[in-house]
């Protein structure tokens, strides 16, 4: 057992009646620098499980009681030094890991990959092993939009959907749910189907990838956007119960939230109170917009989680964001990388590119995704990458990690924390040569070409200095104090 | 002589004391459909010259007097039928010829080329005559400024110029004017500095380009934008005086009018009165901004002529000006073509097609500069065209014409006035297929590439539609009912 890894224990337990509303699993653990009280959950067969994420080395003692059983369990267990960096919280307007590494974000989306056959699964997390990205946002519900509307391979409630016979799964994005029923008992989970869920989580921790967990979201012929409040309830208890000791776990309470018509502003408020108090290690959690933000200024907030689409031109408001906020700015999605008809998923590499970089110079955190017509389609159901741009993220994140956080200090230039590094980002523009004026100050600077992924290093300089340029759009030049 | 071509008399006069302030050259011009006073105005070596433009056929009287002369000059002409479709005005949010015929302006900025060797002035009425520009921006004081720094071939007052040795031409834009002193006598124009300009704007008449007449501007060593106010006064009857004849004129009170310093907030409305009282014809008058648009809403402005440079996203505003305004909008300058080290004058060929595009599809009228880095550069000296866009601009006029003038009706999706032909530009967006559902009506279907500058019929269609795209940026759709 390692610092932040999941510890789990499997225990035996009532099953009378509907053990997932008429029973309670609490587990109290402790070691010398902490002691937390979490829940357990049902999952099925008899079986109760409670799970445990340690923040210190040590031995821990625990105690497990409650209604489920009429015995209560103890025992020990070591934890021993982290393989990883433990879960990420907010500094400011940056990212840390537990251990104080600094995280800088490169995310992707694959909306319903958790709903996706088992092979097709396995094939996205063969993806995301051979790529770069350190963050997945994905729904726990299905999810019911253009290219897809074929049936998830389970449901997360016993019961039986709506018929999807006869739904033209690439056609017009016209489907209306008919008449048809629905009939689920939002009391008894699908425990499979979080079983499955759970080995995703896994797979994204063991390769340090964050899972932004998307809580509720609006494409939905199952009637999972609409439950009543007890359901929408008891499903957040089960969630955090479940999920709050993968180290990897953030919250994003809604995939744009605005689009949920049948939760009030209300609502997402109570839900946030609700997923911040049974979440016993303070995740990130956030919420995700189609048009209006949502005010990121709560206090439950931990970070700004945003989607802008017209052009880039709302990019430019981040370093606003960064101010007003005083929390690290994610921009989950600014169109993606394809060729589908809607314009949000029809972007070039080279465009997907220069967004991303943009975000990160004006002080964000930048996601992607990818929509290449086909019968899988990344951006939602996971599979393969097609595409050129992020080939290019890892490169990035190097840059990134080597830079630190940014802030802006002109147009398109930024400084780290203690201004030792500079960086001018050149986008759509391709001067043939540049002009800076260094002063007494040496600096050596480098011409970074995000595309080729290289870096040029022109030598160390003071004084009044010409460097001549590639010709080509998205150079970044470096300054690094010497 | 034809309608709106220029009639001149050229008369010899008094010469005693300053003939540019002393004496006044008056002249009634009318026939049976209009009667007009105009001023006339020295033109050196004791002659006296007054321009009319007839707007009507037929016989025109005129009676010339004033202190010039202890005579009047009296006598007669004849208009036949026009050459050109006459002097351009705002209907609404959209541009007209005098004849009716509308006018889709494609625009483009040489500062200061009348400033430059006879030889590079024809080399740029040549370039402009194998272009497919229809208005051209220029200033009529000289330019000092990053690569603007050789002293024009002649200055516009009599008098010299502050020493201009020892000036890097092409340095860093550091130079700040010394305390040498400029001699100038506000009060005597250097005439041969006006017939040259005479000379261009008659130039650009004969090849239909309307004359974008940049009165006063900030870049500047020689102290022509710090003139008292008299000396102002003087100049702006001079140049209506001079110019008001010719129909291609515009004027355009400033460029980047926001850091003219040694203007007040009154001296703009003050100068724009008297520039509207001074042209009886009532030639379309504006001003430009470098970030601060001026109030546009003001009576005397005949529509929007804006700069908007950082990236594109301010583009999007144009719908909301035109409503707002209720006049046409240009946009002078939104980044231009070509490799210099601003960013202002960068951008690729692709791009400053797309902005181009963009403004058209969002209601206005676009305009180009170029900046390829060299002895001469476009935007400033005129000369030659190294880039790419501009040769892509006459398909664009053509699909203006044949299109008409657009207004909004969805996010990059337009519609000209009776709804007849939908335009939809999906700019960096490249759909492998689009679908679209005309219901009863029955529409041809064009694929416009822009850069290629094809059409593609893809033949008539109604019902529900799937068209296959190029996936390739910079595509439009039109759609045309039939």
């Amino acid at each position: 057992m390692k610092k932040w890894d999941v510890f789990e224990l499997k225990l035996k337990g009532k099953t009378d009646g509907n053990p997932f509303t008429d029973y309670e699993i609490c587990g109290e653990f402790s070691n010398e620098n902490e002691a937390k009280t979490v829940s357990g959950f049902y999952d099925g067969g008899g079986i109760y499980r409670i799970r445990f994420m340690p923040s210190f080395e040590g031995e821990y003692n625990y105690k497990i009681y409650g209604s489920f059983s009429d015995k209560t369990v103890t025992g020990s267990f070591d934890v021993s030094g982290a393989d990883g960096c433990g879960p990420i919280h907010a500094e400011d307007t940056a990212f840390e890991y537990a251990d104080g590494t600094p995280y800088y974000s490169v995310g992707t989306t694959c909306y319903a990959w958790t709903c996706q056959p088992q092979e097709l699964r396995e094939q996205t997390i063969e993806t995301l092993k051979n790529s770069s990205f350190n963050k997945l946002r994905f729904c726990i519900f299905p999810k019911h939009y253009d290219y897809n509307y074929r049936d998830p391979v389970m449901f997360p409630y016993e019961g039986t959907p709506v018929d999807n016979s006869g739904i033209d799964k690439f056609s017009f994005s016209d489907y209306k749910p008919d008449n048809a029923e629905n009939k689920w008992d939002f009391s008894r989970f699908n425990t499979e189907y979080f079983r499955v869920i759970d080995g995703c989580v896994e797979a994204l921790r063991r390769l340090n990838i964050e899972a932004d967990i998307i809580l509720f979201h609006p494409y939905d012929r199952w009637g999972f956007s609409k439950m009543p409040c007890w359901a929408d309830e008891l499903y957040l208890k089960y969630m955090t119960a479940r999920y709050s000791a993968y180290s990897n776990v953030w919250w994003s309470r809604a995939n744009e939230y605005d689009l949920c018509g049948y939760k009030a502003a209300d609502d997402w408020e109570h839900y946030a109170q609700l997923v911040t108090k049974k979440d016993p290690y303070g995740h990130l959690i956030s919420i995700h917009n189609c048009v209006k933000l949502y005010d990121f200024s709560r206090d439950w907030v931990t970070h700004c989680s945003i989607q802008r689409q017209t052009g880039d031109k709302e990019l430019d408001f981040i370093p606003s964001w960064l101010e007003k906020y005083k929390k690290p700015v994610v921009i989950d999605e600014m169109c993606y990388e394809g060729n589908i008809e809607q314009d949000w998923g029809n972007i070039s590499a080279e465009e997907m590119l220069r967004r991303m970089w943009k975000v990160y110079i004006l002080g964000g955190h930048p996601g992607h995704s990818e929509c290449y017509f086909g019968k899988d389609i990344w951006w939602s159901h996971g599979g393969r990458l097609y595409g050129e741009s992020y080939k290019r993220f890892g490169f990035l994140h190097r840059i990134m990690t080597e830079c630190g956080s940014l802030h802006t200090v002109g147009y398109m230039e930024s400084e780290n924390h203690d201004g030792s590094i500079r960086l001018r980002y050149f986008g759509e523009h391709r001067p043939a040569f540049i002009t800076m004026k260094l002063g007494d100050a040496r600096y050596r600077i480098e011409v970074i070409d995000t595309w080729s992924m290289t870096v040029d290093d022109r030598g160390s300089f003071s004084g009044n200095v010409k460097i001549v340029m590639p010709q080509r759009s998205g150079m970044t030049v470096r300054m690094r104090k010497e």
